[in-house]
């Protein structure tokens, strides 16, 4: 369960370079005259023509036009310095009062008149030129949706080569992006089978998590005992921008077959669980933007006033980040064990060190499988082995399965609870619901067995739950201390009592 | 037809200082240090409820400790002015690559790199502190409309006086929610007899132009033969940020006692005209945001696409600064005229000269009326007499009124045609349909006969036409060269021909 993005619509992509057109250097010149148009054209001469020149101009270029085109925005429509550096030498010649305290009488409150003015005028002059484009775009009906295009296509490039100016260029249109979809400009909506099609088929095309095989699952996504929510913004219509998938259950769900094929669903009026399942962001250019903060809040709101007898409200979410931490601690612990055995082991150190992650009886489960099946030196090598085969196969052999269970999930216990950057859970999807003031309930063993969560998440899914009481206390302590909240079952896992 | 506002609801009046409460310095303290927390918490930290708290603190504070509070939060939050300097000398210290043009190899790219920096940095240090309240208030759900409330009452403090420091909070403001209420994020809504009463009830208390004076009003406002359009923005629920009034008729009213008294009105399959005779906007906190621009154009568009059969689009419009204009340029001329008469007369010069604003047919048919009824020493002054009796007699008798009605209408058109302030129509009605692309088609004798219509319009109205082909045009031209587009009619007021 993550914001993830998936397909992209034919416009994001460079489907004009497939069939040569947009190639062309009259081609880019036509798009960069009307885009050079749309920004220095006064106010009211910039009629809604100019701007849907650009727009569908844009549309027709081929990847390297747009690339061409984007770079010229980031450098020609930067700043105009030798404006900003004026008006900073008219600002360094004003003196300051001394001290506020003494002005804040009305009267001399005319002292601080030419701040003000400076200020104001700098405020201005220190905006890239381009900011003009993007203001035009956002006001302009099509426009903001135009604008995401337009950054999905700069972080592709960005993703490709760091270009400073272009990297510039992208942290503003970012930060005018989240402050144009503020959470008070977005509708919460309820996507139900009586949506236009035209709607549905973005919630198909986007659905990253759990991908929809065909309009029969669709329909019961949104059918009896599920619930879908989407964000809508009045500028981007008929497309949320992000969306939630809901189940409602007797129980919160330990795999997600239970939750994609549980039919029938049960009576509603029996549930007592909501089930997150899935969230799915549609918008590739809006990547950086948390979109999905108040979505969970209001949708436990929501859910919680039309069905009060719902008392759990839980997700059932990937660990997309469990894998390339384990493969990577197992590889390099396996070069270090492989260089030399003969020195102290460093327990519990970094990972420089050679620490075997795995517990004696564990490392001996591993060793004891047979050699056909389960090759390496050593417990790690095995696993190591094991779990990069493609094939899968320790899936179905209940003996290689029953040797990985126990280390996997102690692991993956250790990787959600222990493992962090920055103060923050190294795990993605752990880092989202945690800042939204979740806490880690329960792991489940095979709970995703699709080619995805084998390869990232070790089949393994993880409940998070948000508890109304905590949200904010939780939220709060994780985001000033790194707390992780987590039930006792997840700490047993990791510090196992002498029961276990 | 204005955009105008009228009542106040009680939360942005003063009514907390009327009983007392909210007046004591205890209490002005707790709403500071709300605020303070507001401002300076981390972002997770900020918590729904400390923003509750302060926007529910600042409701009971009285007028003064309202103004009070506003005072320390455009001083005390404005600028880290020793950091912008600090800024300001590293980046007087970066060396400008010699030419952009030789620089643009993404090799030397890199040279640019300090500059984005310090520009994002400096970018940053240039806004006010108080940026961030505004900020975490807009994404905050009622916050928008809290905002909009917390500068209606700036602008009230503004009107008695004239603050530097909180002009400049006031700019600031406002050029943030004129971001925020971006047209592309506002949905315009059909307002009808089946909306909720609490919508309704707003569409009552703000009509400014032609107040409503019951629900039987409302309902033939809303009924057939009649649209109403409203703004709606997402955050604002359920309160049209402004609203216009149509009336379908088959010829432009010249009265807006047809528009309001004509039952039954025509079945609409007859209608060949639209009238916009009203526009009101509800937030007085939104002044000068031109939330209008987008409204009627889009309006057009709506009901040509449900009836093309419409064929014409007008206005019946107030002139609202034209008493206060002529009642001026009347008695300063009576002033002058008293003073010197033997001084040549310098016509058509300012108004500093003297002038006799009448014609000789008119000044005779003035002083030509009966002395007991029309008293003063020349047309001019017995024209001022007349007009600012607060009985308005002179509508009710026809000879005063057919003496008056030449010099009004000729002065009328001149005023609406000929006086600007920096290249614009002085009247604020005119400017606004002018701007949008609208012509002067007609001034129309005793069309509005309330109190209103007869002391700031003298009872003259104005039918503005938007036609469909010209609208952007005639934006643009009296954009850049100020030509204000008129009928001959209206010129004919203006330089009578021979005939008239």
């Amino acid at each position: 369960m993550h914001q993830q993005n998936s397909q992209k619509s034919p416009e994001e992509g460079n489907s004009a370079s497939n069939n040569h057109s947009g190639n062309s250097e009259s081609e880019f010149k036509r798009v960069h005259a009307s885009m050079q148009s749309a920004i220095s054209l006064n106010k009211t001469e910039v009629l809604d023509d100019v701007l849907n020149n650009f727009s569908e101009g844009y549309f027709t270029l081929s990847h390297e036009n747009r690339r061409k085109l984007l770079l010229v925005l980031a450098r020609d429509y930067d700043l105009n310095r030798s404006q900003v550096r004026e008006l900073i030498k008219q600002y360094l010649g004003l003196e300051l009062p001394d001290d506020k305290a003494q002005v804040s009488g009305s009267k001399e409150e005319g002292l601080f008149s030419s701040f003000y003015r400076i200020e104001w005028n700098l405020r201005h002059a220190i905006q890239p030129v381009y900011e003009v484009l993007f203001d035009r775009l956002n006001t302009h009906p099509g426009g903001l949706r135009f604008l995401s295009i337009l950054r999905a296509n700069i972080l592709d490039i960005l993703a490709e080569e760091n270009i400073a100016s272009l990297r510039a260029l992208d942290s503003y249109l970012k930060e005018k992006l989240s402050t144009w979809l503020s959470p008070a400009a977005l509708e919460l909506h309820q996507i139900t089978w009586d949506d236009p099609a035209s709607l549905l088929e973005k919630i198909v095309a986007y659905e990253a998590v759990h991908p929809i095989s065909n309009l029969l699952d669709l329909k019961r996504r949104l059918g009896i005992g599920r619930r879908c929510f989407g964000y809508l913004h009045p500028a981007i219509p008929g497309e949320p921008l992000i969306f939630i998938e809901v189940a409602l259950m007797k129980n919160v769900a330990h795999t997600i077959q239970e939750v994609l094929w549980d039919s029938p669903p049960i009576p509603e009026s029996e549930a007592t669980s909501a089930l997150f399942y899935s969230i799915s962001s549609t918008q590739p250019g809006l990547a950086g933007i948390n979109l999905g903060k108040f979505l969970i809040k209001r949708v436990v709101k929501l859910v919680k006033r039309e069905m009060p007898h719902i008392s759990t409200f839980a997700t059932l979410s990937p660990i997309p980040g469990f894998m390339t931490w384990l493969l990577s601690k197992l590889a390099s612990q396996t070069v270090l064990a492989e260089g030399d055995m003969s020195q102290p082991v460093a327990e519990g150190s970094g990972s420089t060190f050679y620490e075997n992650i795995l517990k004696p009886d564990e490392e001996e489960a591993l060793m004891s499988l047979p050699k056909d099946i389960a090759t390496g030196k050593n417990g790690m090598e095995v696993m190591l082995n094991l779990l990069t085969s493609t094939t899968y196969k320790w899936i179905h052999s209940p003996e290689i399965s029953s040797a990985l269970k126990s280390p996997l999930m102690r692991l993956c216990a250790r990787y959600l609870l222990k493992e962090k950057k920055r103060g923050k859970a190294l795990d993605s999807v752990a880092n989202f619901h945690l800042q939204n003031g979740a806490m880690v309930e329960r792991i489940n063993w095979m709970a995703d067995l699709s080619e995805k969560g084998l390869s990232q998440s070790g089949g393994i899914m993880v409940n998070y739950v948000y508890s109304l009481d905590n949200i904010e206390e939780y939220a709060h302590s994780y985001f000033s201390n790194g707390v992780i909240q987590a039930s006792s079952d997840l700490h047993h896992h990791v510090e196992p009592h002498s029961d276990k």
